[in-house]
């Protein structure tokens, strides 16, 4: 296994630069376009990695899996899929136009960022920093890893340069979908910039395809929500290219633009990988090919 | 078994009427609201069905699975992924602006009609009627039933009301995606017409769930690509709605708005499913419901 | 003439009713549905009046008239149609989705609401103060009425509920086409308050339709200028109803959601129109309806 | 007068080249790209010419304006205008989406060529024949030329080629908008190919600019449909670049993808010209830039 990973990153490493660092966001463009890391925690308790496995980066758009699985917790489904859809969509994560012309009042699945505004705002606390805790909380209880926090440079740029979102925000408050909208972004840009490993990442993975079961035996997520936030991750999971995924690698996944991805394989493993070049959809360009040939070698995919 | 399917046609069978009969097309309009049926056929080759099971219903939307698969063998993924995308859409299965405004030469998906109206297309065959040929042979060898044909009233009915399919044709042909628009209409109207029961339909769920092998022991379709349609069925298999489907069911399936729904659990079972009463989306509405209580009950979901 | 204006009050409130005041800003929704005012002032130097005439009310976007001419005044029209486009559009004035789908870096005019957030944020000034100022200046200048000021209560209740201009703002933004979001918002929520009656109103058409010159015989707006913002007034002027407007009224107007309407017959008269109950596109009900009638009975149209 | 007019082509055809020939109809692009003609008919019975006044072109849209008067003529805009808007669109003259997010059941303006399908729908006869008998007949009484007729190369050029306005009137039939799609085609396809030269428009924006009188003194349009046009030709016009006209040039005008213009100055005089390579909104890139001059020199703005 150890072996195949490391065949695969240097497989794949060279081809990296295909794909593009992020750059909308200053602190995520200084990544390395050619770093590619991987590590896969076993339901054996075995952990393999390769690659740039020691470098930290930002979850982005994973930590909305996260965030929902909180906001289900505090509401249960049904309050929270009458504020948000379960549908995917083939338009971009950032698309207000889906907003205006089909559903002003929800939006279409808590995966885009829209949704992920909305899921952020029903997380309960007294202030932000509450709140943040909690969603920390659950990071650290998932991988096992108390040292969770959040890259405050990150947070900062994101913060300073996060037109789009607040954008977003205020067209919701405008149809009295969120009601505190800048309480909503800071939330929303501290979760993007919670800090991990690809070795975090795997061991998170791992607690999704043990529903919802950390690699220490405890019951971190329940059950039922572990299968609904995986369901997701299948539909919406790798932005407006989870169908193509769906078909080529077939494992519950979420990406985040920082080039994190955080896969599932039910009962069997949990992977972290990171790339930080990304191809036009906003998915790591190597990542999403490494995590094809490992699907195929091992017959990964749920399908 | 048999006494739950029964039991669940008895609890839903009311709620039928809560749904709306599909009127734009004639013929279909004369469906029996109140009507639902549902035929299960087993890994261990037992069939079980309860309530509407020997009315004959059109396949619709089904069809675009059986298109798929032919268009696949004949072309292999590649040359038609190049045509029509892999990707789901929280937008209407009719809608027309998602092509102009996003993908005027790939339509998004298989399974909404302009990405099936371009698999049709894709069929070889020297002429509409070899090409129908091919489809109906398929749904033969996948249902084991060699009297499947078409209903020449719905599609009569559908021919002469299918504007909108034949404005999306001509749009499609506008920007060099459809060469043929009227032999590609006159294939697609048939094929929705095809006329199956719900115990057809459950033999050819079950030929999906048996990685393309039928009840009768016959490879009939290539296993991965038994796979792949598979993944759009969870993806793309339920109108828009499909992402609610994949939470709150778990099960590959695919729909027609004739209330027909062809459900395939992987290794267990074929399931078959008529109630042409329709939800908003297009699904059958006593159907999805009916759906959702047998995935509880036998916990079939596969996630 | 005075005899006619009063009867076509009296013809026209009865119907005020079938509008709706805005309610989207509480401070507009106070206003008496039922009120109906015009004011109109001639090439003579006459005044004539009828109806609710000494009534208060806030310019809204007939305030975009008068801060397209001061950005024209202070860029020429080259640099401010870098910026903004000339073209009417179908859609709502508050569209987002037409700037994502078509135009994100140029709204396509100064007259829907993103359009003319770029046109204030263009307005030359150290502070906002200092820019409101000229706009107000430019206000008193054309009618003549030095004690024009704004409605703080109005703007507060504006501030207070403007999320979808919010929200168009930081979208702007974001495409680098407005630089300081909140200072553009602060000017645009106050010229929107500018308080103005219909006698107001009828002298700064008044200006218009003498190329810029006041009742004073001042020249306030340069000739070129006047033609320019007339012909938007034509295109644009009405909302998404110019079109309308321009078959069946034929005169260079714009309206506004407190329900005032300014008009200016070249070289003949300025007319001003207070009836703050709206039809659905935005318009002053009762006022489309009355200038419809002048314009017939005088023979006003430019076509 | 001719000097100048020869002075302005002189000055422009050069600059012809910037713009591109029509390719999407093959017998369009046959047109000499560097062609360059301007006629104008002025009220003292004059005619002064420039350029390639002696090629025949075809109306293309210009003849949208012919079958809405004809339309109007049997309907009254009443009726007419419950069935197509009076509003411009920011959006291309052929977008199928704006009838779909917007308005499916009544295009925005009889410009558009959803819109002007419905028109040509509404052309009373007992055929195709009949019916562009009386466009042939009201185009040969406007420009006083009876030998004007249909150019047979073009007609059939566009109908073999016009995918898009089948495909938008199969939708409009969907809605029940238009009754018999291929017979409007028919009618559409040979309005479109009606051919003249820049002399016969001149005239026919002569009649327009009498009020519906033609040169020898015969009323063959009432009055009121001359303004009614009119005014639609300075909101929609230029395609969408029609308020930009508006502000530039202030004629009403009608432009065709073969590179024709008819202008209509009230009062004054009719222009036509023609030059055939169009700039990126479907205008004659010459031919508009030919027509600010003349504007500028003699004064023609209507504004």
């Amino acid at each position: 296994m150890q072996a195949f990973l490391e065949k695969m990153v240097q497989k794949h490493r060279p081809q990296a630069g295909e794909g593009k660092v992020a750059d909308y966001i200053p602190e995520l463009s200084r990544q390395n376009s050619a770093a590619l890391g991987v590590s896969v925690y076993t339901s054996n308790g075995e952990t393999f990695s390769a690659g740039d496995c020691s470098v930290q980066y930002s979850l982005q758009s994973i930590s909305k899996v996260i965030t929902l699985i909180i906001a289900l917790m505090d509401w249960g489904p049904e309050k929270v899929f009458e504020r948000v859809g379960m549908e995917p969509t083939g338009n971009p994560f950032n698309a207000i136009s889906d907003l205006e012309l089909y559903s002003p009042k929800k939006p279409l699945n808590p995966m885009i960022n829209s949704g992920a505004l909305v899921v952020s705002s029903m997380i309960e606390g007294l202030s932000v920093e509450e709140r943040l805790e909690r969603v920390l909380k659950l990071v650290q209880d998932m991988s096992g890893n108390p040292d969770i926090g959040v890259d405050e440079a990150v947070y900062h740029s994101e913060r300073a340069t996060g037109y789009r979102n607040r954008s977003m925000a205020y067209f919701l408050k405008e149809f009295g979908v969120i009601e505190d909208v800048e309480a909503t972004l800071e939330l929303y840009f501290r979760q993007c910039a919670i800090s991990v490993t690809c070795n975090d990442l795997s061991r998170m993975g791992f607690c999704l395809s043990r529903h919802g079961e950390n690699a220490a035996g405890q019951q971190v997520i329940p059950r039922s929500l572990a299968r609904l936030v995986k369901t997701f991750m299948v539909t919406c999971g790798m932005y407006n290219a989870s169908g193509a995924f769906a078909i080529q690698v077939g494992i519950p996944a979420k990406s985040g633009v920082s080039g994190g991805i955080m896969a599932s394989v039910p009962n069997r493993m949990g992977i972290g990988v990171y790339g930080p070049a990304l191809d036009e959809k906003g998915n790591s360009y190597a990542g999403v090919r490494l995590l094809q040939d490992l699907s195929r070698e091992w017959n990964l995919s749920i399908f």
